[in-house]
């Protein structure tokens, strides 16, 4: 089964379960408002029936698109109502009129929904350096509005779509404290984009009872596990953007504090999360295969994670991935470069489970069982560092023609 | 003028300047031992003629080859008469063994010149995993050291030569204190070999009379600036090593202190360094263009080399020069990425003198000028932090179809 099948085959899972992605008091819409060429879906609105909890996390890059600068400001309440999201354009480094039209956009929403600009939420991805077509966006938004209907996430996911191959929506129900509660997230991928931004956007629309600052903790350990884990490029963009919206609506006790059931949320947050992040990485520009790479046995989780993303960033491994050379010296390197202080006799390492490098050395007489492993679309590559309890999971692409071509010949 | 052309032109030029690359005291060779099956050089010898001052620096990379962590050791009296250096096996992740064989063809060297093994300092780079053929080794090292020869740079630079395409030979020349010193540096890149190490060896010969405190310091400012200022993948080898030997034949009164003899000694050890630096680049594997990337007005060195890095091994700046295009959305980007704290509206950013960014946005109307310099060879990109006075350059290649060709398609 090659990547393209099983693309596909995700594809129809997701047209399935489309039919049933219903969060209580959630309703969502995608159009397409003109700022993309190509007549695809451009516009996408989120909308809860009454203000909802709220957090986010947004890009570090110190360049913020206008769009992050407002939701960091908004968010600061902890509430919010509605997600307006632009693909096609980022409004970034677009200076005071940027912002100006972030404000304008999302006050065009708030008149079309009767509620507050400031409940209103914006993110934009595409080309930087080019103001929006805020004449064309405030025309549509009305319509957009209109269009809201619980069945929508599907085309609020199309809506933000740039390079994807294929829509990321995840959805899971769980009965907790004696209700049921529904979340679905949506994402876009860190595909480069006109001109080069690997902007990621994910939204998450849930009707649990959550207060605001537990869903920001709950969103925070979910992101480090999952957006925070992954590795396409290595590159950051102005316009990185994870929102949740919590309605409540679900009628549960407020999850606070340490309990079993915010446990219960978070596993399955981070479960959507983590889905949406590998979907990224598996549609990551010409890749191929995804690499799984796990790291055990460190002093601390942060030196786990050190480790895992020293190899998940070296163009060396993911050269090697590609090309299906089970080559522990690059990985070895990678690890050895991390900055953390190892002794190579205590690491060992691991392609689905065949060992490859224990005592210093490489283990001889696996090479047909490896060769097998590396023809697959997922392999998981474990090291053992041997100094601790601490581990981390990072997940990166291969590096193929595909990524140079894509990314060379694309033209500003 | 295409790339190869240059770089024909440059082996052109090594090759007249070769006869007259003469150190007082020093002689060298180089020779094909076996260790490669090609029947290529593989096996060199730098010899002076009584011990010299001696400084070396070293990869960072916690697993380190066998010859660099018994160099690191040799090297703590600061003298040493002799380098050893094979190519074709890198002798790390090699264990008890490996240390064993890089003393033992230190030892066969010593006997050789009839000097103390202490004075042998050993260098590899190749394979990694494997155990040198140090039968071979040992066998031909007599006739090595019979060849030893004034004029021999050439061939030692030969015999540590892995997938570079053209040497890299250095030699200048300058009266310091009334008396000519001679200084004459050799390369080999970080081109990715078997089984993917980007090891970078490079070798300085120096008359000069310098005190070894003050060598390592001169040498660790030349370095710094050169060697730590590419990136040509950011991979970091278990073998990168760059060594200096200063034999005082020259009788110069010594270098030390502070003083403007030192001064012009820096200058030409500075240049050597950064001349085989660059050509490292310009022979990166692939490569089709250098980008030189200035960073100036930032707060510290510090922040300016972290901005220069930050774009130096962004994937996306470096396919984009591939394709030709003065994509300035993604060097922003990068910028924004660094870690560094600043402000978008006081950035801008040049190529060739050609303003793209300022005042927090793109600059129109360049773009036929633009078009010119990104077909160019070499392209130096300026970007000014509007922050302070520190600056830093660094150098990078284009990553193209051959950098994955060439690492996606060699097989362990």
């Amino acid at each position: 089964m090659n990547l393209m099948s099983v693309k596909r085959g995700q594809e129809e899972k997701m047209k399935q379960e489309n039919e049933n992605l219903v969060v209580t008091g959630f309703t969502a819409n995608g159009i397409h408002a003109g700022i993309k060429e190509d007549g695809r879906k451009d516009l996408s609105l989120i909308f809860s029936d009454r203000p909802a909890n709220a957090a986010g996390v947004f890009t570090t890059n110190a360049f913020k698109a206008a769009p992050v600068i407002i939701d960091i400001e908004r968010l600061k309440t902890g509430e919010a109502q509605a997600i307006l999201a632009n693909s096609g354009n980022a409004n970034a480094a677009t200076g005071a009129e940027g912002l100006r039209d972030a404000r304008a956009m999302a006050k065009s929403a708030a008149i079309a929904l009767e509620i507050s600009d400031k409940q209103v939420l914006v993110a934009s991805t595409g080309i930087i350096g080019k103001r929006l077509p805020i004449g064309k966006i405030n025309k549509r938004i009305p319509s957009l509005a209109r269009g809201l209907n619980p069945s929508g996430f599907r085309d609020a996911q199309e809506g933000i779509m740039t390079t994807d191959q294929f829509p990321k929506i995840e959805y899971r129900k769980r009965v907790i404290s004696g209700k049921e509660v529904s979340i679905c997230g949506i994402a876009k991928g860190a595909g480069m984009i006109e001109p080069g931004m690997a902007t990621m956007l994910s939204f998450v629309m849930t009707d649990a009872e959550v207060d605001s600052e537990t869903l920001k903790r709950c969103l925070v350990r979910g992101v480090d596990e999952s957006f925070n884990a992954i590795s396409v490029d290595g590159c950051m963009s102005t316009n990185d953007t994870v929102i949740i919206l919590a309605n409540g609506r679900a009628g549960n006790k407020s999850l606070t504090g340490r309990s079993r059931e915010r446990s219960a949320f978070q596993e399955i947050l981070s479960e959507i999360l983590r889905e949406l992040a590998l979907s990224i990485v598996r549609d990551g520009e010409g890749a191929t295969k995804v690499i799984g790479i796990r790291v055990e046995e460190a002093r601390t989780r942060e030196e786990a994670k050190k480790v895992a993303f020293s190899i998940a960033r070296s163009n060396l491994v993911k050269t090697a991935f590609f090309g299906q050379d089970p080559n522990w010296g690059r990985i070895i390197s990678a690890i050895g470069a991390s900055g953390v202080a190892l002794s190579v006799g205590d690491v060992s390492l691991y392609f689905d489970q065949i060992p490859l490098f224990n005592q210093g050395r490489g283990v001889k007489g696996n090479e047909s069982k490896l060769s097998e492993v590396m023809k697959k679309e997922y392999i998981q590559v474990i090291v053992k560092l041997g100094t601790g309890k601490g581990f981390f999971s990072a997940y990166a692409s291969d590096l193929t023609y595909d990524y140079v071509r894509i990314n060379a010949h694309y033209h500003t």
